[in-house]
C-alpha cells in the first residue's frame, strides 16, 4: 500500500467550515484522500463545498466522529501537528523529518495526522493520543498558520516523500562541448570580422563569453539559432559589400 | 542581505481579494514581507484584511503596480510559479530544487517570485518575463492548488533554505530587467538588420532568445560585452557600405 493511501488527515473541532473545504482541496492536490472530522462545528456546509472546489468528493466521503479516539481507533501510528512544543510531549519533528522517518520505516497500517482547532489547537488529552508531534517551522514573530495552510505543507511533504514521480517536466538538454567549441570558434571569427575582437588582444574577452554562454547552456535548438545569427552577420556584410 | 529579505512575492491579476490576504498570511508565517500586486481586481479590500489576520501590515505595505514589467523592473532574477509546463519554456524546477539553487548560487539582488491569476494563470507574455519556472508537484488527477496554498509551499521552502546561505562565495550580480529589455530591443533591431529575423514573423524567435539569455543572467560587465558586440555589427555594416 502506498504511503499516501495510508495517511488519514484528522481535523479536530474545526470551527470554520471553509477551512474544512480548503483542507480537502490541499489534500487532493497532493494525492491524499482520507479525511476524518472530529466534532466539526458545522458540517456538511455549503461554505466547505465552495472552498473545496474540485475536492468536494473528499468531503462527501469524509467520516465524521464524535471523538479523536474513535477517529484513530484503527490507526497504528498517530502524529499531531502542533504549533507549540508541550512540556510533556512526544518527540517533535519538522514535517520533513517526520515524513522521511515515515517513508523510511517498515511501518505499515493506517497513519493518522491530526490537526487541532483554529484558535485553541488540541487539548493536552488529545495531544497525548499522538506518539509523535510535527511542528511546522515558522519565520519571524508571526507563527499562526491557517489550518488549511498547515495541511497543505504536510500534504506536500508527504507527496514528495511518497516517491510518486510528480510531473513530467520538460527536459533541458544542453549541447555537448564539441558543439560549444564550434560555436566559440564561429563567434570569435565573427567578432574579428566586426573588429570587436582584436586577435592581438589577450584572450580575456573570449573567456568572459565562454563563462556567459556556458552558464546559458544552450540546447540544440538554441544553438541553431545562435549559429544562424552569426551566419546572418556574415551574409549581411557580404550584401553590403556587393551593393 | 538574507535570502528571505531579497524575495518579492508578485501576485498578478488576483481575482479574489481574500486570496491576497491569505497569501500575505502565508508569507508572514514564513518570514517573507515584500508583497507586490499587479492589477489586482479588488484592493485594498476588507476581505483581504480579514484573511490576512496577523499579516495586515504586509497588505498595508504592499506595492500595487499596473504591469508585471513595472513590478519586476529592479529585480535581477524573476521566477514564475506555473502549473503547466509550456512547450517553449525556461527551465522548470520543483520548489525544493529552485530554493536550493537560489540559496547555493552566487546571485545577489532582488528575486521576484510571480504567481498568476486564480483561473487563468499567467499569459505567455508574462511567463516570458521569468528566467525560470517553479512547478509545485501534485498527486493524482486534481492539480489545482489554491493561490495562497501555492504561496505557502514556496514560502515554506524558502524559509527552510534560508538557514543555509553560503555567503563566502563570490557574488554574481545580474543586471536588472530594464537592462535586459534594452538588450532585447537592441538585439532584435540587429537581427532585423541582418535579415535573420523577419518582422512579419511570429515572436517565437525572440521568445527563445529571451529564455536563453534569461538563463545566462548577464552581469553588468557581460552586458557591456553583448551590447558592444551588437554595436560592432552595425559599425561593420556601415564600413562595408562605405567601401
Amino acid at each position: 500500500m502506498s504511503l499516501l493511501s495510508r495517511i488519514r488527515v484528522v481535523l479536530v473541532g474545526t470551527q470554520h467550515p471553509g477551512n474544512i473545504g480548503s483542507a480537502a482541496r490541499a489534500m487532493k492536490t497532493m494525492g491524499l484522500s482520507a479525511l476524518v472530522l472530529v466534532a466539526p462545528e458545522a458540517f456538511p456546509d455549503p461554505r466547505a463545498d465552495a472552498l473545496a472546489v474540485g475536492a468536494v468528493d473528499l468531503l462527501q466521503r469524509a467520516r465524521v466522529c464524535a471523538t479523536l479516539d474513535e477517529a484513530v481507533a484503527d490507526c497504528t501510528r498517530v502524529a499531531a501537528a502542533t504549533a507549540r512544543p508541550r512540556h510533556i510531549s512526544a518527540p517533535v519533528y519538522t514535517p520533513r523529518e517526520w515524513v522521511q522517518r515515515l517513508a523510511a520505516s517498515e511501518h505499515a497500517g493506517q497513519v493518522a495526522l491530526v490537526f487541532g482547532r483554529e484558535r485553541t489547537g488540541l487539548t493536552n488529552q488529545e495531544v497525548d493520543r499522538a506518539q509523535e508531534l510535527v511542528a511546522i517551522p515558522t519565520g519571524g514573530e508571526y507563527t499562526s498558520l491557517n489550518l488549511a495552510a498547515a495541511v497543505q505543507i504536510l500534504a506536500y511533504e508527504l507527496l514528495l516523500a511518497s516517491g510518486a514521480s510528480p510531473l513530467e517536466l520538460p527536459v533541458h538538454e544542453p549541447v555537448d562541448q564539441v558543439e560549444m567549441e564550434r560555436f566559440y570558434t564561429h563567434l570569435e571569427a565573427i567578432l574579428v570580422r566586426t573588429q570587436f575582437l582584436d586577435r592581438t588582444n589577450p584572450r580575456l574577452l573570449m573567456r568572459r563569453l565562454r563563462k556567459l554562454y556556458g552558464r546559458a547552456a544552450p540546447d540544440a535548438n538554441e544553438m541553431n539559432i545562435l549559429r544562424g545569427i552569426l551566419t546572418s552577420v556574415t551574409d549581411a556584410l557580404e550584401r553590403e559589400r556587393k551593393r
